[in-house]
């Protein structure tokens, strides 16, 4: 980390943009917006994420931030590399290589340019949702070009930390290669399945469980916002895609020739092993390998405090809960709580709730 | 509802079999279970789920729930309904066409016959995990034939509603055309998208967010099971499928030509728009339309009890959830917990968590 809090411009105060001010100004850093929308730049102002960067006298600052949609993102810096008052220059954009090569193209110093991806949730837009917390121990993905000089990445670096944020180093190429995959394409396909449901009538679309509701819950997602970056990772999408289609296609292909159901039953079994050998990869609660849990199921009505009153009893059997899903039954005023617990504290987890009162999966007679 | 509680022979102590045992017999039904397994059928009764069905002289039924596998159905059934002193009998498939068909080639009396499916999760399998809260407030789709006589839709209805569930009543054509598109091909495509993740580092899939999670979720699902009902219900989790990639291949010619990466954006858009569409098709938690709520996201460390303690704040603030999320951080001892609340509950939750010393997403100045 530098000695003194770094002086910043944020140039675009949206979700994103805001969010780091608010984040660095309450790390103590001077923080600066840009934003040309008056409405967007006052709130941006009025929460306390910075202070509206003057036109005319221009304060001295330490690192610019670009904080801007995928297509505007290349030009926003090398407008800010042109100026050699400007130490170092970075932007958050969740492609790396377009504007990389749109700084390349006009000739821009790369070595005071370093890339960033604050890997944090965008399902909602525009200042009034920005949060100081939204990069509180999320990825912040540092792409240095070749040219790249030090401490221009350890700006980058700082930034991410004083924002809470844990920087992983990654080649411009891998990122866009890896979040094809981890981001990009999981949106189109939740996109394109839930399109499948445009044309049921409510009732019917009312017995999908709630598994549908997470497969889908990313097609929530904005058209404008994710047109930019599907377009901007064109390559990458594109590859990423085919990969998650093919092996779709085959199985169409299976199934329709279903002469031989077994051939298609092996073809469907194929592809499910290998899902469970991808979703093993993915980390577990701690950001280790995924670790086994149990899951012990109780019945909640859906009267206030209801889910309260549960976890008054987990804690009163003095168990601490990995994770919490709440499934909601549709039509009906109660869900299932599915709490996840390590596997020794099941049995006991359970004895205690049916004692409670509650309806609760899983063995009846196991010892507890 | 029949006057006297049911006599229920169920074939297949499985998590569905027992199950259902263990809600009819909680329920006050008379319940037998036939089961090849000896270890499975100890597990059930020893459960409570019911008493073996004797070898010898048979005690008389009113329905006969067939709880095999999707292959095994069709056999099963026209086993039971070849003998004239079961007057009903039902199955618990989530195909409805294959093992009707069946019955009508091997010329079963189909008067006496009518399909079921309970929808509830199947992530586990086997009596030790059955529940008999598993259907409550669920949908049990009733699925009788031209030929079914209305005493045997009867027995089916009084079956669903003893074990807790809500009856709906479908055609067998078009309960596997909508859970083609609800249930088999959402499994189908989790478990294509969570493959590509199979050959990446751990260091790697650890930058995924929550929403690849959920995305994936049902990829976690049985190679067996799925290869059984998919195969069993090929023409339309073919043409399902078919209608899920199809806009996804169109998108990869689109960006592959990126020669023009506005018609590609132009075209992501479109899908994503469509996606919306759908997904406002799905019902909200109780089963209507979704309703508007606003998610207030609180950072909750990882310490014993700590969402119990968050939650407690949320009832000194007379605020009622509508969901709750908890998104873990990988890497890190410490989540976001997302509440959904009623609008008009946003701002005064957000200010009694600040007041509590919460970090907090959203407007701090907002009115409250």
């Amino acid at each position: 980390m530098t000695a003194a809090p770094p002086r910043l411009l944020i140039v675009g105060a949206g979700l994103i943009g805001t969010s780091i001010g608010l984040a660095a100004s309450a790390s103590g850093a001077e923080v600066w917006l840009s934003e040309p929308d008056p409405g967007r730049l006052a709130t941006a102002v009025g929460r306390g994420a910075g202070c509206a960067w003057p036109t005319g006298a221009r304060p001295g600052i330490d690192l610019a931030v670009v904080a801007a949609p995928p297509s505007a993102t290349g030009r926003e810096c090398a407008d800010l590399l042109a100026r050699p008052a400007i130490p170092a220059v970075t932007h958050v954009c969740s492609v790396q290589q377009r504007p990389l090569r749109e700084l390349t193209e006009t000739g821009a110093d790369l070595s005071r340019f370093c890339g960033g991806h604050p890997v944090a949730g965008i399902e909602r837009t525009g200042p009034e949702h920005a949060d100081a917390a939204l990069f509180r121990d999320r990825a912040w993905v540092v792409c240095p070009a070749a040219e790249t000089r030090p401490a221009a990445v350890a700006a980058v670096v700082d930034l991410a930390r004083l924002c809470g944020a844990r920087p992983v180093h990654l080649d411009p190429g891998r990122h866009d290669h890896l979040f094809a995959r981890l981001s990009h394409t999981p949106q189109l396909v939740a996109s394109a399945l839930a399109a499948t449901l445009e044309h049921m009538t409510a009732e019917e679309a009312a017995l999908a469980g709630s598994g549908l509701r997470d497969t889908t819950r990313l097609a929530d997602s904005q058209p404008q916002l994710w047109s930019e970056i599907a377009a901007a990772n064109a390559a990458e999408v594109a590859g990423a895609l085919r990969a998650a289609i093919a092996p779709l296609a085959d199985l169409v292909h299976a199934l329709d020739t279903a002469g031989d159901p077994d051939q298609a039953g092996a073809a469907v079994a194929d592809l499910v092993r290998r899902g469970n050998r991808g979703r093993a990869k993915l980390p577990g609660k701690h950001g280790g390998a995924a670790q086994p849990v149990a899951e012990v199921r109780a019945v909640i009505d859906d009267r206030p405090g209801a889910l309260l009153r549960l976890l008054e009893q987990v804690a009163a059997a003095g168990v601490n809960l990995e994770d919490l899903r709440v499934e909601h039954t549709s039509g009906h005023l109660s869900g299932t709580a599915a709490l996840a617990v390590v596997p020794a504290a099941a049995a006991p987890l359970r004895a205690a709730l049916r004692q409670a009162g509650y309806a609760v999966s899983g063995p009846a007679d196991e010892p507890s």
